[in-house]
């Protein structure tokens, strides 16, 4: 650990939770990342499928920075990822796009869904993380091209909206299957949200408005691409 | 096209040619970077995968400046692309990696080729031209690590030096195959290399000497990794 480490990471808890937080995200990145360009095979165009493997690039873009950092927290980045592998792998498993535009849905609402959990859990953690995980989980701007895509699908063939509602609803409930699976196995993470040294913690009631936040989002996230959610 | 579009570009012929290539290379990016990906399930460790997936993701670093160069000629970047998809998705097809080591002693071996035959041609065009595919070619320098994850393999086990070998081979006859192909097809790539106003042709024993060069460039490559061309 450097000089700088903030006072926080003096409990030893919560820089084992830091390295489970970041070494969720860096797989997440990764398996984004090689799902997304397993998607771009559905997509009509070359002009599409350039446009899904650009969004793909960014996510991988910033797993250098969340490797680094977790190499000065003295941890092994490819170790801590490890742990999160088989919820992230079940999830994609689960959620394997039937077709294009399935798998653009999936880009923007699934990636939507997981960096507002991860931002919510960012604003709890020393400055230095959170910065660094804000920027990690930046957008990279495709969100316009995905929701152009999609609406113009749905004027052209109405029934379409109903399948990809439900499609959007299928990725939530995997999404939070999945995130209760990994607060189960990994203590450290839970405990991140009770606080800790220089940290306030966050109350059930605290817990219950993050999950309104998040869904809230979900359902604006859904609207903007005409569907119900 | 622009006020500094160079006097080469007063020759149709010359314009289109460059269109051509750059057209070629551009997909030659987009269909590396999918095959890399896609090889990159073939890694036995995460570490691997990344490696893998960095080279790939600096393929497709290189496309936005071509795709830029092709609008500023007045052409459509995919529809550039657009007489090269058969010929490299061929190129693809016949090169499909059986195993991670394969797949590895592709990216290194045929992206080289690649590279060295393009990198001729432009030495033949005007120099912003050059200089644009000169910068696309450049290696991301992830060739250490083919080597040495190629030469212990094949320390460990002799046997997979021979069929890495064959290989090779293989790879280098694929190429050529199809590069022959599209020289067939496309008149102004081959009437490129005879020259136009303000650059100077190349003859068939200059032709002769720069396969050669190619020929000994791979064989160097081979020899780098530890196998016989």
């Amino acid at each position: 650990m450097t000089a700088s480490t903030p006072v926080a990471f003096e409990d030893p808890q919560y820089r084992e939770a830091v390295v489970d937080l970041l070494g969720a995200i860096a797989y997440g990145e990764i398996s984004a990342f090689e799902r997304l360009v397993e998607d771009a095979k559905l997509a009509p165009t070359l002009e599409d499928k350039v446009a899904i493997a650009s969004m793909a690039t960014a996510e991988f873009g910033h797993l250098a920075k969340l490797n680094a950092r977790l190499t000065e927290l003295g941890a092994d980045p490819f170790a801590a990822m490890a742990p999160f592998q088989a919820a992230i792998d079940r999830f994609h498993e689960h959620t394997a796009p039937a077709d294009w535009y399935e798998g653009l849905i999936k880009a923007y609402v699934g990636d939507g869904l997981a960096n507002d959990f991860y931002r919510e859990i960012a604003a709890y953690l020393d400055a230095g993380t959170r910065d660094l995980i804000v920027a990690a989980l930046e957008e990279a701007g495709h969100s316009e091209f995905v929701v152009d895509r999609v609406r113009s699908a749905i004027a052209a063939d109405p029934r379409l909206g109903g399948r990809l509602a439900l499609w959007g609803r299928r990725l939530m409930g995997e999404a939070l299957t999945q995130a209760q699976r990994v607060a189960a196995d990994r203590d450290s993470l839970t405990a991140l949200l009770a606080g800790g040294i220089d940290r306030p913690g966050l109350d059930l009631a605290a817990i219950g408005r993050m999950f309104t936040r998040i869904t809230e989002r979900h359902a604006e996230r859904m609207a903007e691409l005409g569907l119900d959610s």
